[in-house]
């Protein structure tokens, strides 16, 4: 549809990835996606998304994979980005988890603009204690909201959506 | 940071704008900002966003301004977007409250590469009755989550952030 507009294109273009390459993620890139996520809008600019990062050699990959069904895409990814909330700078359980996921968008649209492929991890949240006691992070202090698989896409990824008018509660 | 990724500064550079000048926001840009919102991924791809647009003359904009201590901002942009949860398509709450957060800044980053200004309205959801009730909405159908305020900017705005190493729970 735009073809002239970079962001739009990456907007409309963007597609989950789950194949990676065994190409590194530069440290130059990893910042530019996690700068992405900390410029993410927040109630009160209350800034409460937490990031923690994980390395494909991390001892920790093992186990995370065992907290979800989707431990393939854990383990091939080159990177993790755990996105959290810290629960002492949220103001609103509703419009914090939608800012979590403003952020997560954000950092997988960074990824996509730099070449690289994510994909958003979801399931691996329902059992927040699991992944916590591996994390070493406690579940009083945050609140885990997605994991990003990152990586050199090995796949090209599609997906698809309803026609616009079925979003539309009125015509516009 | 960057000035060679439009993407990249789309996200690091949008700001929140709550002055607009009396132009018309074309129907063009206004479809392209919801396809930015049709795009969005969801969980399960289960597409459980709806939009709502009302625009400047709409005899809805006065009720709804009373719904908001930000009634001003509503009244001074030239088009509104309201986004919805469609309860029947939700599987989730919080990971659909994610994907509307998602959903919301995909439309403001779009509107931001177009030239245009958008701001999050946030406390305008607290009365979901109130609101829902303006809009002729059953609030057993739809789950209002957010309210952007469109226009073409008549300011330059500002925020800032914390530094990334605030963001992050351990070196990356």
């Amino acid at each position: 549809m735009s073809k002239t507009n970079p962001v739009l294109d990456a907007i409309y273009e963007r597609r989950s990835i789950r194949k990676f390459t065994d190409d590194p993620v530069s440290r130059k890139d990893l910042t530019a996606i996690l700068e992405a996520g900390r410029w993410t809008p927040s109630g009160l600019n209350n800034q409460p998304y937490r990031f923690l990062v994980i390395h494909d050699h991390d001892a920790r990959v093992e186990p995370l994979a065992e907290c979800t069904k989707y431990g393939h895409i854990v383990k091939a990814a080159k990177l993790l980005i755990c996105v959290f909330l810290d629960k002492q700078a949220m103001y609103s359980e509703m419009k914090d988890h939608q800012g979590a996921g403003a952020c997560t968008q954000n950092m997988m649209l960074a990824a996509h603009s730099l070449g690289l492929g994510t994909v958003w991890l979801g399931q691996i949240i329902n059992d927040q204690a699991a992944v916590l006691e591996v994390l070493g992070l406690s579940t009083e202090k945050y609140e885990l909201q997605a994991v990003i698989a990152l990586g050199h896409p090995d796949q090209k990824g599609s997906s698809k959506r309803n026609e616009l008018s079925e979003y539309m509660l009125e015509d516009f």
